[in-house]
């Protein structure tokens, strides 16, 4: 299956380049529509334009191939991330499995409370006992065993709404975007909160996004030999990057030392990455999704009216900031034809 | 002159690409030879039966083109590191600018040595004197001025014995090393104790290897605003990751997250880098470049019969290391037909 995914992108990827080379660039414009899952609007417009700009070589803003960089949020911004980030779900889950090698733990506070399975006692942690369960769940073993536990966690987990895996949750309109910023020769990488090693276990399945392009929050980890004397790297609880808010900038120029063309985000934890994004000169894309949909997925931030300052939401600050910069808002319910490809 | 080296790369590319499909991967062997600054000898058949193992998809050991990572390191095994590393010199020579902006620092040790220009006295500096300066030199100015700043002076800097840039001075034998890798889709990474910032500035332009695959001692950013509210990155005197002995392999881990199929150094800072690639399943190459060509290049290490125990030097015990572990290693005398390309 996964092989066939592959070929079909390869063989696309060349018939473009083929194509790029013997009609002088232009056959991208005859193609179908690359974003069928978008209403016709001035997000779909942005895209479309964005691409067409950088990518005609008549045009002074044209970008070379080698400096196209996108990068893409992704906690509610390619994914789902409610009720709660999938990551912080695999956590508390891993809670019962850490105290059975650590029974002193049971008695001791966040995992007291977590050990309960007191659901509103849980959503009370504060981010100080969220980080002592990060830690305690996400370091302490191999980087392979750690990979190995996750994707066998990820495989089985399913979401509450709608009864599947967290990996099937992905946009279908942000698919496309990926997709299409590819074939137009653009470098996706995710840059997300969300622990680095984590999101690399499925980038690569759900997104075509292969590991050494996911910039997230980095843990240390420590060389060291097993009793065979082979050598392993160990997760150790100590912070390299926290990919939030300034860090997720820095964490850009750390990882991939350009600044890049296009972001895509949806919380004030994006906020330092689009304005980053913009400050570059030429033709920039900042974008931002915002959740208006009820229905179809949930509506938070500024359309419940309901401003707040947490890393994850849609505040009317953000909202306003927006505007001010020629950033565009990705309306869920306006913009998005269809959300998920499970659905018709 | 850049534009031309980069349609004929990517026109390569293609032909092999067209080429494999049509002949189902066989072409490779028909191609004149890969590597022809290389003597016939064990290093270059090494390298060319790993080539070929590792891209036949008949054989078990086949690599995907995804996974397929090879590692560099820098000084001493892509280009000459003596009598100095380069960006040492580069610390060195910034001196008197930062003590023109600080002018406190003249009266105060190490920045005192340099200044008097004393090279006996310099070349007796401690390691924790370097690190105050480069400290003093690498930071405390935004990424963008600190690159123009770097190629300015990488632009004018000669070498005190070829009086070539510092850039001129790659071994030709690596540079096809790292283009008959490219052309059988590996990807190819540096991973230096240098500094990541400090590399990327040429190693492009030098080596073909973009930034984002660019893998070195990494300081912290922060970011900021200018006064006129534009965002910046601050660089920091902070080390993130000192990307030398096991820092080599947890640096790869952070900013790739895959293990190499092949690893190139030459001195005791590349030795856990090879551990670990060769700690992989499957076909994997290690190798390290011996300075043994006192004529052409420099003979240090165990070829001298001087083992010692410093980063940056080839120990006997790494020779040893190497011939019990099946890392082959590169004797630049008898491996090497050509050392740079200036030379006939």
């Amino acid at each position: 299956m996964k092989s066939t995914i592959r070929r079909s992108r390869v063989t696309y990827a060349m018939t473009f380049t083929l194509c790029a080379l013997l009609l002088g660039g232009r056959c991208a414009h005859a193609q179908a529509d690359p974003l069928p899952s978008w209403n016709d609007g001035p997000a779909k417009q942005a895209i479309i334009k964005f691409v067409q700009t950088t990518t005609d070589q008549s045009n002074p803003k044209f970008v070379p191939p080698a400096a196209r960089i996108a990068t893409f949020d992704q906690d509610g911004t390619l994914w789902v991330e409610k009720p709660m980030y999938t990551q912080v779900v695999y956590c508390l889950e891993r809670v019962p499995a850490v105290v059975k090698a650590k029974p002193e733990l049971a008695k001791v506070e966040p995992f007291k409370t977590v050990l309960s399975g007191n659901r509103e006692a849980m959503a009370k942690l504060s981010e100080k006992d969220l980080v002592k369960i990060l830690a305690a769940t996400l370091t302490g073993m191999s980087v392979d065993d750690f990979k190995a536990e996750a994707k066998k966690w990820l495989d089985s987990e399913k979401d509450p709404r709608w009864k599947r895996t967290n990996t099937e949750l992905t946009y279908l309109p942000m698919q496309e975007v990926l997709k299409y910023l590819r074939a137009n020769g653009y470098k996706t990488y995710i840059v997300t909160g969300g622990g680095q090693d984590f999101v690399r276990v499925y980038s690569d399945a759900v997104y075509g996004i292969p590991p050494e392009q996911v910039v997230g929050t980095v843990g240390a980890t420590k060389y060291g030999y097993d009793k065979a004397g082979k050598p392993f790297l160990l997760k150790e609880p100590k912070l390299l990057l926290n990919d939030n808010l300034a860090g997720k900038p820095e964490g850009i120029h750390m990882m991939i030392g350009r600044r890049p063309y296009a972001a895509f985000g949806n919380s004030i934890g994006d906020q330092q990455m689009l304005e980053y994004t913009k400050a570059g000169d030429g033709e920039r894309l900042a974008m931002l999704v915002l959740h208006d949909d009820a229905n179809r997925e949930y509506a938070y931030g500024p359309a419940q009216g309901l401003p707040n300052s947490k890393v994850g939401t849609f505040t009317q600050a953000l909202y306003d900031e927006a505007k001010k910069n020629g950033w565009v808002v990705i309306s869920m319910k306006d913009d998005w034809k269809r959300i998920f490809s499970f659905e018709p």
